[in-house]
């Protein structure tokens, strides 16, 4: 395992040739993981060769400031996960000791939210030093990232025995949109793997679920007022998920300070809506008569919107956060094209052979709607990029290539922008492919500083055409840590030879944790590895 | 789900375009499984309308011929993995009841072999007509291929009540060798992934497990004669396996009618040999001087091949395989070119500066060694690219690309051949890649029929530089079985068009069965997913 990281670079472009010929020789070298360094790094982080020492058996978190259900149940889930694990012998025997440490003050200054939103304040510090160890934060939110990075920092010595470095650490998020996708409309995942997968986010400081819950495929979310969405439109009654179940993701995220933003996306998207909503879908025509085909929701018809008041009224209740995904991504025109209603309509309209201006004339009164339920929505690039006038505080998704381009062209024209274009994790290729994650920055395109600052984030995506309760956390993880620090981490913190010894850690550490999470790095090995139940 | 399979090439064409907006418009099909269809395709199979119902607490396999422990441990593991499931309802229900099954009637005709050897008759006829159902065969290896044929026929109705359509199977495997590789120096694996992956192996019929034990990043193998090379070559002390697990994995795979043969790679690769073994590995020199790199065994050097004499006669014992792999794979000659006793030592031979000469030196005097302890032995192709003088019952694994040129050459020269370039499922790829592995076939070179006949089947290798515990299971399946259709099926079994039904729900049946097999066509969903414990 030994060898320097300068080698590192070398390995991963020679990592990434096929065939066990072209590089079978090549991988003696492995990257030797760092101990008791935190992923994401923080924004101020210095430690000291004092040692302190942690008997598991006397350790308590202890809230010196405000607390509540999210704060008490973070000092319950962090025993187990710094304390409650198999033994583990460290490599080096430090000759410091500074004494001992017997509890961590956590000390939020203001009343908890209930929810997590965007815009929260995620800051904190933290000091472990002689005279204590001390988490301060002006909200529970901060403290949930603070006590995730103090758990980053303990080692174990032996059984009973741990240890941390002195440590300071003053920390706070780049953006603050962080999210992740996970997409249960192609594949079904089971809720014990979406609240694993959150558990996950919430190790890496990812704040929002980008849950793209229904799609052309299949409709698995269970409608109070359209039940029959998810009995015809999804895979079966196996694969869908109830209105409990929905509560218990919700309520599960909302205590890892993690927000759940729902998409439904339309007009495109939708074929799974149309099985159980009549006249819903564009009936598409082979000349003078319908072909049996469905196009995108059909915008000529009043009953479209009545639809779409109800549901997204209930959307509104259903969840808690401020923002609902509208969609709005890939349209194709050529079913509305062949409709003979939909030509009348557009003539009736005045939008002449423009069909660009019948989407924004959906787009138009869907966002209205949404408006009309106190909702701020999300939506993926095209809408804008089809010149739709959308309200200025839309949040846009640039999703496709040549991103750095549309960040300018969006952020020019005035609109917060998420990127997501080059944190595709779906898209897998042999080797090691995190770097180029790594290395993508949201804030590089041509921009002023105040177009710089309506970049509000990023979300890497997993869509589900080839994952499912299989594959799915070992296919993500550690892969999106990687996007999970450049959202929070400095943007001078690029250096992918340097932060490998770190994810290296990172990876094993999410494994002795119970996240089946994949090899990035090359041949290695981790102290304890994933071990599945016989 | 529904789909028409005509679409299917259409979608596995789509697929591989990478970018949701380049392909998620597409996925709206899917491939709808199969029901109690078996995979691989036996050589010839037809079934009837007749339904036969069988009730799970009145069915019993019975042993009419010969019978032993392998055929004993079969009986009672497919009761389970038949009847011991969830419950699935079936989709269609027949309208013919030709009557109720009540048992199995298992014939093998000679007596049980102790191991299974290459060349070993996997034969068996399998029918299930009103008469009852039989399973004829003349090895207790026919009868383990045929009952799994049996098992994936059986499909369940209700909680007790299974059924079964009157069919008949002539079946035999096209190649004799279908095999696997697993490389647990990379990356370790558990005794419990092993097993794991040989229980899949032999629901897929593949009989050889290629353990790829050793290589350069680590020596797991715990040496009697020479326990320092676990101890100093391996990761840690816990990624190693002891003489009681590697018996453990023997058993299990006996039990199954699977071959292990195990990879002993030299004179490359063997670095972790060296961190052991004094004076082993070559010493690379700089100029006049050693630089502290080591190169392939050192060939000129007596006590070299004290040792392998002394490991190899272990290794005889431990493994009962008459096969041994000698790897003889990527021997990089700069490192005996740089030292001075290697170059007296060529002189000394009039090898003048041909080190393929040297090599082959070495490898006359390994598989000396190796015949010596009556084994026969297996090695990659370079071993005769470089004309080193093999006896003739050597046999040659193909590895490299332009893999029929190969395949021609070493066939002409008489060697009996395996391929494996074309199926390296470790190299992974973005979208539905199975095609690929399905279209090659071994027997597509330019060659006499005699030339043919020496190509003895093939190998899938996962190489362990990106997988272990966490991913190597949902990695490997259910892509390996596409091979193993291909070693085992007549060669007209070849359209990934018609397959992709049969293998969905060969998919999903390894699901049933426990295995998180991954999903290989795109959207879609099990009857039964995978669920991790709580």
């Amino acid at each position: 395992m030994a060898k320097t990281v300068a080698l590192f670079l070398f390995v991963y472009v020679a990592g990434i040739v096929a065939g066990h010929g072209e590089y079978r020789g090549k991988e003696t070298v492995s990257v030797t993981a760092t101990l008791g360094m935190p992923w994401p790094m923080p924004q101020q982080y210095s430690s000291t060769q004092d040692l302190f020492t942690i008997n598991r058996n006397a350790f308590k978190f202890r809230a010196t400031g405000q607390s509540c259900d999210i704060l008490e149940s973070a000092f319950f889930r962090y025993q187990t996960i710094i304390f409650g694990l198999r033994e583990e012998v460290l490599k080096f025997h430090p000759k410091l000791r500074a004494g001992t440490l017997t509890e961590l003050d956590v000390n939020v200054k203001n009343k908890c939210d209930r929810y997590p939103y965007l815009g929260m304040d995620e800051s904190y510090n933290l000091t472990i030093a002689a005279s204590g160890a001390i988490l301060n934060s002006n909200s529970v939110w901060g403290a949930l990232r603070g006590i995730e990075t103090f758990s980053q920092l303990v080692l174990q010595q032996s059984t009973d025995m741990f240890s941390v470095n002195g440590t300071t650490v003053v920390d706070y998020p780049r953006f603050q949109h962080r999210g992740l996708l996970l997409d249960t409309s192609r594949h079904f995942l089971d809720v014990t793997i979406i609240k694993q997968n959150l558990l996950a986010m919430s190790q890496s400081k990812f704040n929002v679920f980008h849950w793209h819950i229904v799609d052309d495929q299949s409709f698995p979310y269970t409608s109070n007022n359209f039940p029959d969405m998810s009995k015809m439109g999804g895979y079966d009654s196996r694969h869908i998920y109830t209105q409990d179940q929905i509560a218990e993701i919700i309520e599960y995220a909302r205590i890892l300070g993690i927000r759940v933003v729902p998409e439904f996306d339309s007009p495109g998207h939708s074929q799974s809506w149309g099985k159980s909503i009549k006249d819903l879908l564009t009936k598409c025509y082979s000349g003078s008569k319908p072909n049996g085909q469905y196009g995108p929701i059909d915008p000529s018809l009043e009953s479209s919107y009545g639809f779409l008041a109800k549901f997204f009224a209930e959307i509104g209740k259903v969840f808690p956060d401020h923002y609902v995904h509208l969609g709005g991504d890939e349209v194709n025109f050529d079913c509305w094209k062949s409709n003979p209603n939909i030509t009348a309509f557009m003539k009736q309209k005045n939008f002449g052979t423009d069909y660009a201006k019948l989407e924004e004339y959906y787009v138009q009164r869907l966002l209205d709607i949404v408006s009309g339920v106190n909702k701020g929505y999300m939506i993926w690039q095209e809408v804008v990029d089809n010149n739709a006038k959308v309200s200025p505080d839309t949040i846009v998704e640039v999703w496709k290539n040549q991103y750095q381009l549309e960040l300018s062209k969006v952020t020019w024209r005035g609109f917060k922008t998420l990127l997501s274009s080059c944190w595709y994790l779906s898209d897998i290729s042999y080797g090691i492919d995190w770097p180029k994650y790594y290395t993508c920055d949201p804030h590089e395109f041509i921009g002023t500083a105040e177009q710089k600052k309506l970049v509000i984030g990023g979300e890497t995506c997993m869509w589900g055409e080839y994952v499912d309760n299989t594959n799915v956390i070992s296919r993500t993880w550690p892969r999106a840590s990687v996007v999970a620090e450049r959202l929070w981490s400095a943007q001078s913190v690029k250096d992918a030879t340097a932060a490998a010894p770190r994810l290296e850690e990172h990876r094993c550490r999410m494994i002795k944790r119970g996240f089946p999470a994949e090899s990035v790095n090359g041949p290695g090995y981790c102290p304890q590895e994933y071990s599945i139940p016989v």
